[in-house]
């Protein structure tokens, strides 16, 4: 079964813990904006990307959002199933980036496997220290980096992760990565293209002298 | 044995790992201002505070601070012992914020025990989860609060851990548990004193008006 290779402890688990697994796992597929998970409340389970591309974010009271992670091919998301441990006492929403395969595990069937199974909850930790890891930068990016340098990284590894220099996104939608304004996006943006860093055209931002870019984000 | 009573999940440890966890504990007695941890490359292990108080803060490459959290009694530090999860890819530093007894266990011996026990597994998760809690409210204050509200809060919280309106604090550590400089939190405090919040007198502020404090903190 294909879903058994994207759990790296699958062979630790035993046999009536696997056959739980299997018998509650979910298939699902997911358009692009689809809203997945909204907040503490909800416990949706644990969301296994099998293609596509999911983001968690926070919101503030008046409607400003910030990333704090995105998940790619094979990447699971706890915080999706936040009842399977008590001291999460933080809210995330979580939306599909892109078309998404996925699978879910229901939180239950996974918690009781977690608190039986040793490998299970260390493999349980290593993804919850790897997404502190991810806020961690976060908070440091927010604390010590000015938003010319924050932009210059969000285009960059928006590059990276299309793979392409030529950037579909809104100046609204990286305000609402960096937790920032539109407009502050915008000045900065045209700042850029002023720089020759980047050419904007009807919706697209290309890249267009990356060394000069990767400069100002290393600097 | 006294140790053995600020472990929650003692009892669900087998003899023997309970063996080599009082085998290998050591007890440290250090003076307020010590510095307990360094960031990533050490591996300090685990710090379990019996009496005293720690921050854990990080580090620009400037030397501006600011506090992800602290530890009390019965607090246990995991940030201390990186090594014990891959996934951990942050420096964090530790120092004693009072003359603080603690008890060390070694990372390797944790490490060991964790790997086979699935409730020290899940307790490790709890603790994380609940740094992670903490961690989320800071990047939601960064974002989201202005300085003012971030200084009341700060001066609020202190006033509930010292138990007194008196607070004995420098305007630079103010600055340093925020993540500012010097001269914005003595702006700011000076505000305060204009209306009526707080007075200051040589390296002491009295909280005067807890009520207006507490209404811009929740503003």
């Amino acid at each position: 079964m294909e879903f058994s290779s994207y759990l790296p402890i699958w062979d630790k688990l035993t046999h009536a813990q696997q056959e739980m697994i299997l018998g509650s796992v979910i298939c699902r597929t997911v358009k692009k904006g689809a809203l997945l998970h909204n907040g503490r409340t909800d416990c949706t389970g644990l969301l296994l990307v099998r293609s596509g591309q999911l983001r968690a974010f926070i919101l503030s009271s008046e409607g400003r959002e910030v990333t704090i992670y995105r998940l790619f091919d094979r990447d699971i998301c706890l915080f999706s199933a936040s009842c399977i441990l008590h001291s999460i006492q933080f809210d995330v929403t979580i939306t599909a980036e892109k078309d998404t395969d996925l699978w879910i595990i229901p939180a239950d069937v996974y918690k009781q496997i977690m608190e039986q199974s040793a490998p299970l909850a260390n493999h349980t930790n290593e993804i919850m220290a790897s997404r502190f890891s991810e806020v961690m930068w976060l908070i440091e990016q927010v604390m010590w980096k000015s938003m010319d340098k924050r932009v210059a990284t969000f285009l960059l590894e928006e590059a990276a992760i299309e793979d392409t220099d030529c950037l579909h996104i809104t100046h609204e939608s990286i305000a609402h990565h960096l937790g920032t304004h539109r407009e502050v996006v915008t000045r900065m943006l045209r700042y850029f293209q002023r720089e020759d860093m980047i050419r904007q055209t009807r919706g697209v931002i290309w890249i267009t002298h990356r060394a000069k870019l990767e400069a100002l984000n290393d600097g």
